[in-house]
């Protein structure tokens, strides 16, 4: 997701859209990324690390974006 | 996120990239949109039909895409 202090333009853009169809009451909508790895066998705690900065590198740009990993 | 039967070339970048980068063992990456959406008093019954509705007109494309509403 796009860090909370910078602008998020397409956020702002459906925020804007929502109240223009008549659904009031939003305070803020943020746009971002969203990935789904199936991986082979268990994710072991080693897995995780690995998975863990390819999230930081290769599908978020830490400088303008958070991210989280979750395993399910 | 993209329908399982379509392709999603985005994913597919990311999960050559993710195997050029020495993390083996992905059977697919899909990615998608995620949209984070703050809203002023209680999530009602009819508050969330409304709020699906707009993620089934407004966010996501039926045609191509899946959704998921998640109220925190």
């Amino acid at each position: 997701m796009p860090k909370a202090e910078l602008l998020d333009p397409q956020g702002q853009a459906v925020q804007s859209a929502m109240g223009r169809l008549g659904f009031s009451g939003v305070v803020s909508v943020r746009q971002g990324k969203r990935f789904e790895i199936e991986v082979e066998g268990q994710i072991t705690e080693e897995r995780r690390i690995e998975l863990e900065h390819l999230a930081e590198t290769l599908l978020a740009n830490p400088v303008i974006e958070n991210h989280t990993l979750t395993i399910e």
